[in-house]
Parts: C-alpha cells; sequence; structure tokens
C-alpha cells in the first residue's frame, strides 16, 4: 500500500465523520490498492471544521471550496454537504477532474442529478453515491441469494424506513425541514435508501402512487425566534409497479414513534423469501421452498461469517458489525474501483435513476394518481 | 342458563366448523345467558352436511334453506356460505324475523351490503358480522389502549395480511378465484379483516388509493378438465387517509412465500406505538412516551392474563389461546347482544362500511388514483 | 363413532376442566374409535362440583369415589386431583379394573410410582400420565427430526420452565406449597415436564445434580388467619448426565419475574439443534448443518400445517392452536390406544422414570452432590 | 489531547488486532485527557508482527519482551497472548512500573491471578482486565437499572455463553485445547466473561457445584500430523449460590450448533428483569413490576440513544455499534483512568475473584459436589 489517494472533503457533520471513520478503518481491515489520506477538509463553520479535523485526524483544513478544488494532490472529493449543495460542489469537482464521492440522495430533484451526471459521465472521473447499506453484509447476501435464483421471481418487495426524531413538536427547523435545502423530507432523505436497495435488488421502478404528510406544520425556529413553517413531508408514502412485473409499496416516517433506525425490507418470490431489518443489521431471514416441506421456515441467519461478504477482514464469526461499517465498506469498494478504473457501483447514474423515482412519487403525490417513472436518457436502461 | 337460543347454519365448510365450536364452547367457558342450540344445519352437498352435522353435533339437517328459514324454533341464522349467497340469505332470514350472524365480507360490492343493512335496519333483528380478530384479548386491550388516550393521537396505521397458499401455479381454481362468488379476491378476503380492524381502531377512511395484481392468471380447473382463467386479485395494496389525519398503508396478498396467516397491524401515534401479529396472537407490543427515556422500548405483553379481556373465563396466564378462540369470543358477545337486546358489534352497518372502502379500493385501482370512500348514508356517521 | 367410553374424573379444578374440554373437543375433530362419554364426575366440594359438571357438560356428579369406582359403566378413571391422591384413587381404578388417565407428576415420590405402577403393570388396565407438552405439533416434529437424525448425536439438552406466580409475597398458603399433599414444589410440578419432554427427545437420565430454593419462607394462610410455612421449593435447577452422553441442564422457577408459561427447550446436536418455546408454542426453531454455509440459520417452522402433526384435523395452515390442544391431542391418543389395545406413550412407566429423576434431583439437592437416578426395575431399561 | 501514552503491546492476534483498533478509535470518538500512540508491538511470529504492526499502525516492533519492558517511553503494557504468558509479562511489567491491561482471563488459575494482583497491588501501577463486555452499552443500562433498584432483590442469575466453533471433528488442536497453555477450555475462555458479568451485575458467589465435559477428546494436530489428545473442556455448566441469596445457572459450550457468540444473561428480581443477548448486542431487555398489570410486558429497549451509555459519542439514535466498540469504551476508561489516578474497574483483584470462582468449578466438577469459592484475601470482600 505504497501508494496513496488524497482525499478533500466538504462537511463536518454526522456524514464527515461517518467518512472521515470509514477512510482510515478500511486502510486497517483491507489491503486496498492505495492509501486514503485524510488530505483536507473543509466546511462554513470554523470552529466547528477545526475541532472535526483535528479529532479525526484531518492533516489540515481548507479555507474554501475553491482552495479544495484547486489542490492538485487532492485525487477524491467527498461532498457530505445538505443536499443543495451537491449539484455546485460536483460540477466545480468534475471541472477539477477530481473523483467524487458524493452523499445521497445524489440531488434536490432530476434536474440537477442529471447535471451531475452528464458533468461525469464522458470523463475518466470515479463517481460513486453513498447508499451504504448496499455494502451491509446481510444485503450482499440477500443480492447473492436473488442473483443465485433462490427466491426465484419476485412479486413483491415491501420497504419501510421509520425513525421518529420528529416526534416532538418542540423539535426546531433543521436544513431537513427546509425544501429548498434538502429538496424534500422523509421522501428524498429515507426512500433514497430504500428506492436504490429496490433498484439494487429487484430492479427498475416503472411507476409509482404516492402519498406525503407533514403532521406537524409549523415548529420552532432555532435559537427561540418564533416558529418556521415545514416545507417538507414527514412522511412519505408510495405503492410501485417494477418492470419486471413485481408490486412494491414502500413506506418512510419521522414521525414513527419507537422506531429508531427501522430501516426494513421484505421480498417475497416465487422460491422463497428475504428480509431484513437495519435495527439488526446482522441478520438476514431467508426462507426457501427447497426445504422440506414439513421444515420450512424463516432462517434467521447471522451474516459475520468469514463466507459472508466483507466478513472475512473483520473479527470471528458472531461478532457483529456495527452501522459505521456500511460505510468501511464503500470505500473499499471506491478505493478498489479508482485503483482498478472500475466503473462505480452505485455510480451518479444510481443516483439519478433514485432521484427519478423520488421526483416519480412526489409529483404522483400531487396529482394524486400513479405516475409514471420517466428515463431521462432513454438508452440506458 | 336455562333459555336457549336455536341456531340455523347455512354453510358446511371451514366457517362452518370454526362457528359449530364457537358455540359450543363459549357455553362451556362464559356464562351465557342463553345456551346455544346446534338445531339444524343445511349444505349444498348432502353427504358433507351429514358428516359435519355429526361431528360437530347438530341436532338435525335441513334439506333447504327454506325449510330452516320457515322453522319457527329458529332463533338465529348464522349464514357461512360463500360471499355470493350472503345476500339472499340475509333478505331471507330478515324477512323470516330471525337474528343473522353473517361471515365477512358482508356482501360482494356495497350495492348487496346496503340491501342487507336495510332489510335488518329498521327492525328488531340482531345483525353481526364475523370480523373475529376484534375479539382477541390483544385487540381488545390495543382498543383500551387508545381509548385510554395512551398513544395519543394517530399518525399511522399500517396493516398487512400475508397468506402464500396460492403460491402453486397447480393450485386449482375455487370459489374465491371467481369474481362472481366472491365479489374480489385478496381485497375482499384479506382486507375485509384488516380495514375492520382500521375502523375499529382509528376510525373512518376518507380516500383510498390502491394497486391490485394477479400474478398467475389461469390454473387448472378442478378434476384436471384444462385450466380456467381467475378473475380475482392475487393482491391488493392500498395507502389511505383517515378522517383523523391518520395515514394508512394496507398490503394483502396471497402469495406473500412464507406467510402462513400473517395478519399484522402497527400503530403509530403521538404518545405512543401498538403492534400485532396474529402469528403470534397472545402478543401485543406497546410502546409508551410515558416511559422514562432511558428506559423506553417495544413491551410484548402476554395478553393471557385475568386482566386482560376474555381471559379469566379461561386457564391461567401464560397459557395461551388459539386462533379459534376469536369465534368464541364472538359468540359470547352475539349471545349476550342477543339476550339483552343491545346493538351488535359489529353490526351489519359496520360490514356496509368496510365494504365502501373495499369498493373503493378496487375503484381507485382501475381507475389509477386516489378515491373517495362514498357513505351510503350521509347521516350515519 | 357407534361405541362409547365412559369416563369418571376425580377432580374439579384447572386440570379437570382441561381434561373435560379435551374428551368433547377431540370427538369433535378427529376421527375417534370410541366416543368419550362424560358419564360422572366428583370432587370434595359440592357446590363446585355441581357448577362444574354442569358447565361441562357431565352427565352425572357422584358424591364419592368408591361410587365412581364400583358404576361398572365407567371404563376410564380421570385423576385430576392434587398429588397426594394418585396413588389410592389410582389403585382403586387398578382394582376395578379401570382404565386410568392420570395428571402428572405421577405421585409424589418414587415409592408412591412403583406402586400405582406395579398396580396396573400386569393387567390390562390401559394406564397414562397427562405430559401433555408431548402432544404438541412442535414438540411431535421435533421428535420426528431426532429420530430422522436430523440433528445427530445430542450434545446439550437445556430446559427451562418459569413462571412468576408466587412473585408476590402476600400470594397464600396453597396445597402446591404443602409438601405432604405435592411431594414438592417447582421440582415436582414444573421438572415433571421438561424431564418428560428430555426423555422423550433425548433418552435417560444418568445422574443429576440439584439446587433448590425457598425464596419467600412463610405466606399467608387462606382466610386471613395468620402465616404458614412453606415446605416446597419455589425454584428447583439441577445439572444431568444423560445415558447418550449429552450433558442437561434443567431450570424451574416461579418466582422468574415476567415469565408466565414459558417452558422452552434447546437441543443440541452433532448436525443440528432444535429450540421450543411454550410461550409461542406453535413455533419451532431448527437449524441444519445440512444447509449450505452461508444460508445456515435457526429456521422459524410455524407448526401448523397440514403436513405437522395432528394439525390436518384443525384448520388451515398458520391458525394458531392454544395451550389446550395439548390436552385433545393426548385423549385422541389415549382413545384410540384403548380401543386398539395399545400400550400408552407415555404410561405410568414413564411417569414412574420422571419421578426418579424428580426424587434424585431433591436428594442431589440435599447432600450437595451428584446422585445416580436410580432405576426402580433393573430389567425395563 | 497534547499528551499521549505510549502503548507496548504483546500479541499480534485476534485480540491484539482489536485492542489496537480500540486505541486508536477511542482517541477519534471520545475527549481522552491522553492521546494513546501505538509505541512498539511485539509478538513471536516475525513475519506476522511485521504485518499487523503495519496495518494497524504501530510505529514500531520490538525484537523481544525484555526490549518492550526497558522502553523508557512506554507507560502501558497490553497483555493479548495465551493465557500461559499473563503471569510472566505481568510480572516483568511491573517490575518495570508500567500501567497493564491484561486479556482475561488474568491468569490459568488462582495461584497465578494472586500472583500477578500482588506484584501490583500495593504499586500506583493502574491494572485492569479485559472484561470487555462490561462496557456495552446495554450492560451498563443493566446495572444502573440495577443500582437504580428498578428489579429490586436479585433471585436468579442465568448465563449463557454458547459457540459452535468446535463442532467440527476435523478442526484441529490449538493453544486453547491445551490445558497447559490455557488452563482450561470453555470454563476460563467463555465463563471468565459471564462470571464477571454476573460479579458485576448481582455480587460474589459463595459456592459452585460444576460439569464439565470434552466431547471430542482427540483432534488433528496441525500441519496434518496425527492426533492429539484435548486436554481441556468442550463444555462447562454450573450451578452457584450468590452472598446475596440468588441462584446462579451457568452454561457455556462450545458444541452450541447454530450459536455462533451467543453470551446471554437473564436476571430476574423481585421487581422486574433484565435480559441481554450479545448476538443483538444493542439491545436490552426489561421487565417493570411498576408498569401497570394489563401492560406488563418485556420492553425491548435499544440501547442506542445519547441517553444511554457511551452512545453520545457517537452517531444518532438507532445507528447500531458492533462488538469491537466494547473495546474503545474500555479503551476510554482504561485512559482516563491513568490520567486521573483512579483505581480500574475491573481490576486484578477482579480477574483474582473471577479466577476464584472458574477454579472453583473445576474442582467442583472434579469431585462432583458443591465447592466454596475460597477467598485469597480474607479482608477485601
Amino acid at each position: 500500500m505504497g501508494k496513496t489517494i488524497n482525499i478533500g472533503m466538504i462537511g463536518t457533520g454526522f456524514m464527515g465523520r461517518a467518512h472521515s471513520n470509514a477512510y482510515l478503518q478500511a486502510a486497517r481491515f483491507f489491503d486496498l490498492p492505495l492509501r486514503p489520506v485524510l488530505h483536507a477538509a473543509c466546511g462554513r463553520d470554523q470552529a466547528r471544521l477545526q475541532q472535526f479535523a483535528r479529532k479525526m485526524g484531518w492533516k489540515r483544513t481548507a479555507s474554501s471550496v475553491e482552495e479544495l478544488m484547486e489542490d492538485e494532490e487532492i485525487q477524491l472529493i467527498d461532498i457530505c454537504t445538505p443536499n443543495d449543495m451537491h449539484l455546485p460542489l460536483a460540477l466545480s469537482a468534475a471541472k477539477a477532474g477530481k473523483h467524487i464521492l458524493c452523499e445521497k440522495p445524489l440531488a434536490r430533484n432530476v434536474r440537477e442529478a442529471a447535471a451531475m451526471y452528464e458533468a461525469v459521465r464522458d470523463t475518466g472521473i470515479f463517481h460513486m453515491v453513498v447508499f451504504n447499506y448496499r455494502f451491509l453484509s446481510a444485503v450482499r447476501l440477500a443480492k447473492k441469494a436473488i442473483d443465485e435464483g433462490r427466491i426465484g421471481e419476485i412479486r413483491h418487495f415491501d420497504a419501510v424506513y421509520y425513525q421518529d426524531w420528529l416526534l416532538d413538536p418542540a423539535f426546531p427547523i433543521v436544513w431537513r425541514h427546509e425544501a429548498t435545502a434538502s429538496g424534500s423530507g422523509a421522501n428524498g432523505d429515507m426512500h433514497a435508501h430504500t428506492v436504490d436497495l429496490a433498484r439494487y435488488l429487484c430492479g427498475e421502478i416503472e411507476a409509482v402512487n404516492g402519498f406525503q404528510k407533514t403532521f406537524i406544520k409549523s415548529r420552532p425556529l432555532p435559537g427561540g425566534k418564533g416558529t418556521g413553517e415545514v416545507s417538507t413531508d414527514d412522511a412519505s408514502l408510495f405503492l410501485a409497479a417494477f418492470h419486471n412485473g413485481a408490486v412494491g409499496s414502500f413506506r418512510a416516517s419521522r414521525l414513527a414513534t419507537g422506531r429508531k433506525n427501522h430501516l426494513s425490507f421484505e421480498i417475497y418470490g416465487s422460491e422463497g423469501a428475504l428480509c431484513f431489518n437495519l435495527e439488526r443489521p446482522n441478520e438476514l431471514q431467508f426462507y426457501s421452498l427447497q426445504d422440506e416441506a414439513a421444515y420450512q421456515g424463516y432462517r434467521n441467519i447471522l451474516t459475520t461469517d468469514a463466507s459472508h461478504p466483507y466478513m472475512s477482514a473483520w473479527w470471528p464469526v458472531g461478532h457483529n458489525l456495527g452501522w459505521e461499517h456500511t460505510f468501511i465498506h464503500q470505500v473499499k469498494e471506491l478505493i478498489e474501483g479508482i485503483a482498478e478504473g472500475k466503473k462505480a457501483s452505485p455510480d451518479f447514474y444510481d443516483g439519478l435513476k433514485c432521484q427519478e423515482v423520488l421526483d416519480a412519487v412526489i409529483s404522483s403525490a400531487q396529482k394524486g394518481s400513479w405516475t409514471e417513472v420517466k428515463s431521462t436518457y432513454a438508452d440506458t436502461i
């Protein structure tokens, strides 16, 4: 691991910490072809930036995004900002010829996502979106099971992403409540994950029929200066028709009392079924019609064996991984992809395809009827 | 229990057995004001009828429905037939002045359900629909918790009813596949239960947005005489808006691999949450924001204590009841209601209100857009 | 089912109700070769007896045990009394040449159990002990799996039977607290079940090493007349060595807070494992090394399919049975056994073998060391 | 965090990796008073040592233990070797005046553990044993609940530690099978954890009654050179009497098919109960008699809230931690303890007390009877 890859990060929040940690841990637990170096970090709040950089081990801070983009030693830009900054930052990075890792959702809407994709499509830039739950051992095993035909033709893909952090009406307005900053609420933030998992595991979605709700329509402004209007959805639900004939059901809410980070999916096929719940991330449920009739049942597979995806790098069987490991696994793929000149998966195109679904959900919710998921590029399905 | 109530039953299948058993067991475990007598049973297939009557202890069989209706000793008609017979039988029974217990769904559609309701509305007839899951101890406890304000204002009502008995493409056509006999497939058969539970626990539904699917479009005819077309839905999903502002999500399927009788609901409110799964019928999950923050969690309540609804009649705490007990509890309410001249709950009006939702689901699925649930009677909400 | 078998029952409590129900239900759901008739019931408290007999449908009551024994129409005596009456009643019944069904534990100690066994051994009397949990579909399936070699050679048999009904120090003294009436506390009452399941599923126990505890040493006398001393154990735990080399662990308590009727076992073998919990009686967990490595996991089998033991007599798959069904299944075996002249399983010999273990546990707890389980009859292993 | 603490580690295996990672991550996620520096690592196999040091970021390797001990820059010695090396290494480290972190079990037996304790007792050396499961958020919450009186007086402490990595008879002999290297098998390796948790949560153990078993008595030697005899136990079970009157049950096995790292405990008290399972490390079950009767049930607490121990340093609620975080939390306590001159918890005295129980288990298993847990130091209870 003599060669290095220098990273420039924008954003110092929750995701900035998770990504920083991932670079350091990936190098420690996997044999990476390039050693990731926390080269420079950048953020709006200087005090917070300094503390972040020191804690996470960034070699230096940059005083502006431009400084990062112009730094020739930086090969990879990591975008951990609110959603409204994704587009301009990605365009700058692309212009500077840097590889890009961007948080989800890729953008606030399809128009932005398409612009981002076009900026990198015909370049040699490695572009990747952080749909980190693809990199869970259990999700990879589910993918493998599906690809091996173990559950046959898929009929139902049901996904839920429930949290409850907006239950308290006194919880103040943050950028996630402002459509201009975030694009949408539960829809973009939470369905981004489940729609990506749906595409990964079940294929493209043809049409959707959505329903959105803001239960608490005004909230205190931060700092006790009156109240502001919530312009994003607290909950977003939709039904979906997949190209392969499967029926989809998606639910997301930030007021699902008692659910903390409850992302779960159930996939029912002609030969079996698979179920997963992020609150128990080291487990995958598998039902197989190949089992003898009297002994059929949902198997609870602990996906911590060396035979399971990513796990040989870690601990002996039964020694659980946590949430942060999803990023570590994704960084492994990122670094390997860059070193080997591979196409990323998921890349900006995946981010765009996900965004096409998310926008269609909003559109259908507004119209109150089924809405086709429009492909931005006819030729790319 | 010196006084008796004589029952005439039509139908000798799965439900006929469940109801017969319920009359006998209710008398044994509860102190009923009237002793139910299995007076006469009637069915199309005479051999099957004889066997059924003998096994279940019916005093005699009737050779025709008319014979039952004309039998002055019979006070209660119990309708356990396929759905297409519900209307004519209920009309006959009403005309004969007999109390009526009718299997769900009340009818094949709103028109029929309304006709049934009108036939009994202004009479002294006691009319009840077998939404038996209302009579689970866990469901009654959920109702109690809601009425006591324990979960506050309801935001989400999610229900699923999944089975997998139609997975095998070689499973032949039965009456449940024929729209003329059944009205619909998973929609009417399965959502009937979850919609009733939704109304019972969360209130009336204002509008729905449905999606129906028949995965396996033709099936063998019974007796190996070629194949027939399936005219009912294998799966039915819909989103719902409740009058109280809650958001609903309903899923039903007969091809949900590995799910056998998986009726579950999750109710999220401003103060707590309640979850139930019929595959574990003696358990209710309860989450309360009243618990201290660090000790909040979903409680798994075993609803088998003498303090729980219906349970003091049975066994010591922890000694589980099964599926058949739902009918026994409903029969207890039925007999007490008749004896005391009370209004039934759920009655034909509930059956009609449920049907209004089911029809709206079909209509919305056909139109591909939100459909208002039309109230047949403006004055009765 | 023209022929009948007339039953005489002694005891009108919890078990009397469960057995009465079982006779009636077995006839309704199974094709029995003899129709059980609730001929005559007997009990100490006349008011309670009359109510019991009326509710459960007993044709008549008997004013004394002698009257039952002398009634030539009675073919089967069912003993549902406290444990101290088992011996004299069984001896009377045997003398009268009647078949016998006796509640567990068979007796208060080995001496009594052996006397009971000897009284019936060389007669044509059908004798059976109510180890009702053998008759759960899940337990039968576990037995089948073991017999088919699915879990290989057994290494661990762990059983727990936890309840909490004695938690409250104000709970008064009942016969179960008096060694003279009950023989022992948790030991005889609760381990009777788990030891029987151990013998059924894993084979004979060679030696035990027990520990008993009475946490609450005095309790109020009924009727508020001061306090009395508790002469039985609240909790009994023991380690066991099986003849086949397996290691056993058994725990029973009546002060295991939050556990209501929590009888569970875990069986670990060289090729797989099986787990069961009576609080979820329709489920069996099965782990198989025959599954592909990456897909191994505990399967949760819903044992409600028509292919599962006893289930074809009941409802469609997924429609759960409850606790009372264990007795119904045992009565089916009882009636068939009598009609066909078969040996009962479990019979009084099984009751005796179980008692040999229970007595050894008490003895080892008193001595504080391993104690061999002495076989009363050398020739019968 | 200007000041540093230099670490010298011996051992490059599974535990060496876990500890190395913990030092690095603790500094990143907690505000430590001293920055841990991976100063020098030492191990028998030089090639492995070099790779280990490079991957984990050790500044240098040492060619001998002596070199480490003599290095004046090193303040803390971390012992991650097989058990037989714990004593000599701790004595060397103590002689060199260095703080010591030692893997569990502290030693092979009480004699060694006492020698280790005596070597540090009257010095200013900070000595700590890696009973890492004390540092789970769920376990800390359990401790807090107990200390707050939430479960009252403890009656039952049941613990199990089951794995299945020795199921395959072809699994070769490793040092853990050799009594000379390891002291014992499942007993010392696995019960070390559960006995420590028992002491931490329930108090001291007065007497034990054990049973040990080696199911597979010979195994292949590594490298295919014939077979060797297994001199340690595959399984170890014991009953225990606590000083406070509680009854204990402990089971450990390496042939519990399907169990991977299944460490669980159940604690039943007069006012409530607590249950934990390491295969779901972010959950704690809590039952409280303070809840209203009809709403009592086991609560499943996700111990990932900022209000839960250690969690404010990590991610938002619901974002799970894994196994490795236990070490990170312990290192936080270690570094803070050293900086603040506090007594460690758990320290070598805890390691010795644990060893007293482990030795008593072996002794009792050999004698076949209850054995008192002898306190090495009368004055220190």
